[in-house]
């Protein structure tokens, strides 16, 4: 086998589409991946662990690895910063692992700047297909809550072309399923394994 | 569900690396796909039929549809044509089949320049795996043959640049799950989708 660096895969959509689902019942059949562990300024709790729950920092921590540009993605809430470590990710991706990311649309948008490299996967909620439908079937219910509907759609839409792919999260086993098969295919692309076949030959030549 | 056109997969590789079992062990379980019926200008044998083994044509019909730009691909064997109708696949993909082409990788070249939104899938053989375990355990073998080996693995491997996904048939089954996970995936590209549900909000705003 080739030696081949780990994929990040960042897990995205609007909030209720069911991200956090869909992430939990991945993990439970892809054990070779690893979650990307966030960090954050706030107090440890009892029962939590440092490098297992967060990696837990002070707001100067915090502060100077903003500066560095050392996180993949950072917000703050409620007076507390919370973000994604970039060496974390890059040790597990030079050791081989895939790591998934799971996080909110604006965050993503910040971890496809700083690492452009990952796949991105935008989870649609299936209430767009609902609409959709309406669309489809034309009827008479093109009432003001329909078009305020679509404009929200219309933003979603334009999120998405962030993205990679699209999944559409009607059920979670087949949004599952899903995501695996992009996991997988996602290391067979030439791009990728070329360069490594390449590499392997050139080195020898 | 939004109306989805299919999209074009052509599986190739060197010769002897075992397309054929690959595409047949595919079909048993992807009834959806259509397989791509060719064109010959051979003689109907008995027990074949026109549309289901190949399309039958005369020479002067075949060389017509050669000079229209018909056939996404065509070769001459034994004094005789065969290639694919580009008619054919747009008719399937048109009405949302994905179609299977399974072809040497004179003729996947071919169809890469007629027809470029196609996915190409390089189904690679195993025994560059070993060579690759040669390279890499650097033994006393570096001999003229290995140089040998290794050059034709370098021609293989120049081919592999104009497809977009490899796939290693060490076992035929693996080789499959892997296809399999490529035709899912690809339907999932966020520029597919993506255009459908734009063209879905635009045709009612």
């Amino acid at each position: 086998m080739i030696e081949e660096k780990g994929i990040l895969f960042v897990l995205s959509g609007p909030s209720g589409v069911g991200k956090g689902t869909v992430r939990k019942e991945l993990f439970n059949q892809a054990t070779d991946l690893k979650y990307s562990i966030s960090m954050t300024t706030r107090d440890i709790r009892p029962g939590e662990e440092d490098g297992v729950d967060y990696f837990y920092k002070s707001r100067e921590e915090f502060e100077n690895l903003i500066k560095n540009n050392q996180l993949l993605e950072y917000a703050k809430y409620v007076n507390n910063y919370y973000g994604t470590p970039r060496a974390y990710v890059e040790e597990m991706l030079e050791a081989g692992y895939d790591v998934f990311l799971e996080i909110e649309v604006q965050g993503a948008l910040q971890v496809k700047e700083n690492f452009p490299e990952g796949v991105f996967i935008f989870l649609f909620p299936p209430s767009l297909e609902e609409l959709k439908n309406r669309i489809i079937n034309r009827g008479t219910e093109t009432s003001e809550l329909v078009l305020n509907r679509l404009k929200e759609a219309r933003n979603e839409i334009e999120m998405m072309d962030a993205y990679d792919y699209v999944v559409v999260n009607d059920q979670v086993e087949l949004a599952v399923e899903k995501v695996q098969s992009i996991i997988q295919s996602e290391h067979l692309k030439r791009e990728r394994i070329a360069k490594q076949y390449k590499q392997l030959l050139e080195d020898e030549l």
